[in-house]
């Protein structure tokens, strides 16, 4: 078997990539140009069965990633469920199972089952827990079984700190907020105890050619992410990044397809330049940010802070938006708060999208306008990102959605702006415009 | 009495200055002469008893416009008190009453005496409440006697919608959402019956004489506010913007304080040519934005389109953000969709404050961030945003406040990466930094 990146080096298009070219309405051929090229990966592991395959690069939609799990305290298989099929209702493009603690084997499996988005994990967490939460007694080869079992379970993709170095840490040691990277604690944590180089570094022939066998791809981990403003853009990020980029030229050459990972925190007016650094650092791998959110004081909000970095950093560069939600620093979101994160990040994804000049991306809007000015309620909440919620707010005002409704409690009858602006024009009312 | 920019220019440093340059850390100076180069207004109409003044200028903090007022058919003098409150206490730096209706001399005496914020309105609702809502009806005279009124009842900073010229309605009529402005459309609409030019662009010398006065902060509306992406940077909201300068430079030479209105909805690549367009014909004025949202597809969360938008707007040269609330294109918002709106526009601006470099305006970000590192739950409840709100989503997860809590619910204590951290490098522990 070959991976989706091979098949598109030796000139092939798969049905994965048809598919993807489809839901993206772009020819096939260009899904496989940017596969080859390495700007794009499509995540499909051929043993999830039902994937409905999607395409991640910088020359198609942006997509949102929204993550699930349990930690050990909180939640439950069915809680998570109640997530992961909120998150595809509310428009997902990929999910990743972050539940920690343990029987995460059997959870898992019913995830993968339910979900035919793109479907991702963080290995560690497993491996942890079958050392029983014993750092130290983590092991290359734990690692690498772990690894292999999730591929052959069907995860289509892995996040992997492979690239944080022992070297790096001193300059981590000196950050305001140190490690906030769960996984990248983790591997420093084991790196201080037993004196060693990062397994995930050490091993990673050996997870190439796991990942290369499924094709699995890899989401290089960025353990040294800046988790407040004030170290982003620092030497430990970037050192860490710089390996990336070795990392990202090592998978290509395996065969394997790479994304890496991004922050975080990132004040606004530097989300730029990190872009424009990963594109240089990592050969144009896609950039698969967090956020970032763009102040470290509006917890409770972190959705709305995160979904502003992300706007810029997808405009800028990022291909993949990882959600974050109304519970980020404060505890495990709810499927409510699941549904509200995801939805901030469709918005900055959209809004990345018509900012970039996506062809077709703006017509979302312009059709939502048409609507708008015509009055026409029903259409509006058929097209909304969420019809739902929007409906049910305007009807909250007292308003009907029957046809003659020409105003809504905003302004009221008196103050439409747009009903005054078609007495004055009347050729561009109602009846012209639904009829045109 | 000479207006605060009159008193600038003449080099003295009024009251007011000092209590706005105290509010932002500044010196006074600083404060005088911002408002001497006319690239920054501070509204205080002296019959406004107990305001406390604040500056609204790029050279100091961005501040936050909450609109309130009712709707003909909806809210009363109670609600529109609430909301007054309640936008105050999120942080709001500013209030604009839109009421419309009947009584509005009443309502707007009670909540201007309430309100320790700069406070606005625009004028023209009242006036067509007075002309029986007969558009055609309104006169320069009546336009004229209501702003006086308005300003003689200590109003701070008005919107005037002066730079809508007949010559521009061609424009606008092409467009696909045409006017949206309230006020805009309702001067449109005036022009075309009476086929003559806006009677605030006649009236305009005698809008200066009052406004001069009584030291009213003119509000130069942007009537030809793009109404949809597709609308944004056309020839209606160019040619009326290149209006808008030229009674900049009238204001100025009579002396008057004067900020200039923008949008709207604007595609997040485009917003920073709006800002730079509107500071060179404009000749540096304020810029006073809604929003702008940057996508048209999501009523129901415009908060966070308008917010994103917001905060590139500000980094870009916006000095004055109106809000946007999650009922914007739906209903008149309730007391909770202020706060909503509020908050995320107190996102927008602080996230624009910090990027643009704005003194002293990391230091909350990284308080907050030593307060995170600490897992000084307590302290981070009380420097954050909405601290309220944080507290009590922190609590669901069942966590407690005590200081021995140092992990949340998301992570849970085996996997928080800042306790693993801290473990790698048990000397920026926590006994180390709560001594520090």
């Amino acid at each position: 078997m070959k991976t989706q990146y091979e098949q598109a080096l030796a000139g092939r298009i798969s049905p994965q990539m048809t598919a993807a070219a489809c839901s993206e309405n772009v020819p096939a051929r260009k899904v496989r140009d940017e596969l080859a090229a390495g700007r794009a990966v499509l995540p499909a592991n051929p043993a999830h069965v039902r994937l409905q395959p999607a395409v991640v690069g910088r020359a198609f939609r942006t997509k949102v990633n929204a993550n699930i799990g349990r930690s050990a305290e909180r939640s439950s298989l069915r809680g998570e469920m109640r997530k992961l099929q909120g998150a595809l209702a509310a428009g997902a493009d990929c999910l990743m199972d972050l539940s920690v603690g343990p029987r995460l084997i059997a959870l898992r499996r019913q995830l993968l089952s339910a979900c035919r988005a793109p479907f991702g994990t963080v290995p560690v967490y497993e491996a942890l827990n079958r050392a029983e939460n014993r750092i130290e007694a983590l092991t290359e080869d734990l690692l690498l079984r772990v690894i292999a079992e999730q591929a052959e379970q069907g995860v289509d993709f892995m996040t992997l700190h492979a690239g944080l170095r022992r070297s790096h840490l001193r300059h981590a040691s000196r950050r305001l907020a140190g490690i906030v990277s769960r996984g990248g604690a983790v591997l420093a944590l084991w790196m201080r105890k037993n004196e060693k180089e990062n397994p995930l570094y050490t091993a990673f022939d050996g997870i190439l050619d796991i990942c290369r066998a499924h094709d699995v791809t890899l989401s290089l981990g960025d353990g040294l992410r800046p988790g407040c403003l004030a170290d982003a853009g620092d030497k430990a990020q970037y050192a860490e990044l710089k390996t990336l980029g070795e990392l990202v030229r090592r998978s290509r050459r395996r065969g394997v397809q790479v994304m890496v990972e991004g922050p975080g925190h990132v004040p606004f007016d530097r989300i730029r330049e990190q872009m424009d650094v990963e594109a240089r650092w990592c050969d144009g791998a896609p950039f698969y940010v967090l956020g970032p959110v763009v102040t470290d004081v509006a917890p409770g909000y972190d959705h709305i802070s995160a979904a502003i970095g992300a706007t810029a950093a997808a405009f800028h560069g990022a291909s993949l938006l990882c959600y974050v939600t109304p519970a980020e620093h404060l505890g495990l979101p709810t499927a409510a708060e699941v549904h509200e994160g995801v939805m901030a990040f469709r918005i900055a994804a959209h809004a990345a999208d018509v900012a970039k000049g996506l062809p077709g991306a703006r017509d979302w809007d312009d059709a939502m306008t048409r609507a708008r000015v015509t009055f026409d309620w029903k259409r509006q909440f058929e097209i909304a990102l969420d019809g739902k919620r929007a409906r049910k707010r305007f009807l909250k005002g007292g308003c009907r959605l029957s046809e003659g409704t020409d105003y809504c409690s905003m302004c009221g009858a008196e103050f439409c702006a747009m009903k005054n602006f078609q007495r004055a024009f009347p050729r561009r009312g109602k009846t012209e415009e639904s009829e045109g």
